[in-house]
This record gives structure tokens, C-alpha cells and sequence, in this order.
């Protein structure tokens, strides 16, 4: 054994991280070594806790450590305006942008007959019971655009078709920054049927 | 604030780690809440003992959990044949190589005028010791090709002089692989200077 017990532990631990080979791995455990005793005991800490404190919010799904998360338990936040994703690490990016400032519902995954998910296995009853309960309300979905995703959408487009809800998609185009020439054929097709007029 | 407090906490800790940013910090901190209990409280544990229980071995100054390394306290290993390292990470470089057959002596530093590090600063008094208790030795020297590396070189040198010890250093040359072309002029004017014959 080339290591000492405990840096080989941290070393296989790291290494189970996305993006972390063996020399990141080796590289991360030294620097750990390195770190300040509170730092290594409030992370410690804070590890065991997550796996215990963790869990989801009971309205929306985000991952929470109280009953209710911070966002749905917001008072300055439009509860009729809920943004419907995948699972809560679109949560982080959405809140990062700042702008929105609806809800969120977590599908916590998307209807997928090849891998046998139907919509009774992903969180779909209770945004339907959630918005039975408001009255005027807009369903933002921010799904990807892949099969699963499109029949999600397409799903819950079709049970709230009938009632007083709204239901919006995010738009599709050319990210900003992104070279026209190297853009994949689909995207450049979408950002042309979706063109948005700007004269008057 | 975007996360909740315990993922929060586990994203700074990962930022401090080197190589790892904002995105990535991000990341692993996500794809810890998805690791086994076992997993995140073994490693919990392991970094707390890192803290407590890892420090240097007594003779040779490498990483240990014992008095005494793995490696000083191999019967196997040739104690006469002493490898000079600036610190115990060049150790797992050269065991992961498998062919060393002898010890380590982990200096913690190189003589640095630059910055008032001398040889009273560095485990260098330790080296003179356990060279004297042997009665033939080679000490190879494996620091660093810079100033602070070359000085310590040479005040090594120097010290074991007139004493029953070979002194060595790694060979400077073309790194395996390399491109001649594109190699720097200092490391191809030394592999010319060290070349080897190969003709009889």
C-alpha cells in the first residue's frame, strides 16, 4: 500500500466524485491535510448532517432541511406562477439567474416507457392537486428537449388542457454567445420557428 | 442565499480543495447527497483521524499513522540507500514507480535565503545523524532543479564530503515521450551534457 490508511480512505472517497480522477483525487486529499482543523470538522459535520437533514420540501419537492423550503415559504413569491423541472439542481440555476420570482415544482424525474416511469412514478398528482388549489395559475415547463422530456410535457400540457391554467414552455433559440456556423441543425430550426419579430 | 446551509457548507469546503471552482465545487457537493451513508460517515471519519493521527515518521520524516512508517520499518528495504525528497508527496511518486528499493529522508523544505529558510530550518541535522549511524551509505538526491533546489544540493554535498557516503542525484534528460523539437533549451542542453554511450 503506497498510502497511509486514512489518505488512501480519503482518496477512494474523493475519487467517487463527478469529474475526479486518481491524481485530482491524490492532489485533493493532500490539500486536505493542509486545510484548518474547523474547516475539516465543520465539513465533517456537515456530511453526516446532510444525509439526515436533507430531504424534500413538502409542497414543491426542493431539497430542503425544514419542512417547507426557503422559496415556497417565501411570502414575496408568486405562488400561482410554479416552474415545473426535472429535479431541484435546476432550482440552484434558475435562482442564480435572479429574475424569477415564481415557485418551483419538482418532478423528481420524467415519464420514460422505455425505462418503464410512468407518470404515476414521478411527482405529477401533487402539482396537479397543487394547482387545483389556486385560481388563476401559469405552469412554466422547463424540461429538456429530449424524448423523455417532450413527453413529459406534452403529458402534463394535456391534463391541464381544460382548466384555468396556462401553460408555458421555455423558449428555444441560439445561446447567447454561440457561433451560428457551429450550431446544430435542430437548434438553428427552432430559433427560426420561433422568431421573434422586432420591428414595428 | 441559493443553497440550503448544509449544501452550502459542503460546496466552500470543496472550493478550497485545488483545481476545483465554483461549478465544480457545485457539483461534488450535489453528488455527495447522493453517496451511500456508509460511504459519507467513513469518510467523515477519516478526516477528522487525518487531522489527529497523521504526522511525520520519526526517522525518515514521511506520512504515518505509526512512530515509525511502513517504509523505515520494512526489513525488506535497503537502509543504506537513502532517497533526499523536499517533501513527503515525491514518496508516493517514487513507490508508485515500484523499483525503489531503499528509504526516504523527507527534508520539509529547501534552503531558501530568499526567504531566511536555512539548513537549520530543514530536516538536515536529522540526516547527518542517521548517515553517521551507518557505516556505508549513498544518499540520492532527488530535489527540485531550481535555486532553492540546487543550493540545498549542494550544502548537502558539501556536508558528507570528506565522509564514507555516495552522493548521487537523478538524471536530467528528455522526459520519456517528449517531443525534441518543442523541449526547452536548459533541459536538452543537460540531456546532451549527461548523454549515455550505447555503442561498445
Amino acid at each position: 500500500m503506497i498510502y497511509p490508511e486514512l489518505l488512501q480512505k480519503m482518496i477512494s472517497f474523493y475519487k467517487k466524485l463527478p469529474g475526479v480522477g486518481d491524481k485530482s483525487a491524490e492532489r485533493m486529499a493532500l490539500a486536505t491535510l493542509e486545510l484548518k482543523k474547523e474547516d475539516i470538522s465543520d465539513f465533517s459535520k456537515a456530511l453526516l448532517e446532510s444525509k439526515e437533514k436533507l430531504h424534500s420540501c413538502q409542497i414543491c419537492g426542493h431539497l430542503t432541511e425544514n419542512d417547507i423550503c426557503n422559496i415556497c415559504s417565501d411570502t414575496t413569491r408568486d405562488k400561482n406562477l410554479i416552474c415545473v423541472i426535472e429535479d431541484y439542481k435546476s432550482v440552484f440555476s434558475f435562482e442564480k439567474v435572479g429574475n424569477y420570482h415564481g415557485v418551483y415544482h419538482v418532478l423528481n424525474g420524467l415519464i420514460s416507457p422505455m425505462d418503464s416511469i410512468g407518470p404515476e412514478d414521478i411527482n405529477i398528482s401533487s402539482l396537479v392537486k397543487r394547482v387545483e388549489s389556486l385560481e388563476d395559475s401559469e405552469l412554466i415547463l422547463a424540461l429538456k428537449s429530449t424524448i423523455e422530456g417532450e413527453t413529459t410535457t406534452l403529458y402534463i400540457k394535456k391534463i391541464f388542457e381544460k382548466k384555468n391554467v396556462t401553460i408555458s414552455r421555455l423558449s428555444y433559440g441560439i445561446p447567447i454567445g454561440a457561433e451560428i456556423d457551429y450550431l446544430d441543425i435542430i437548434t438553428l430550426d427552432k430559433a427560426l420557428e420561433d422568431r421573434k419579430k422586432i420591428s414595428e
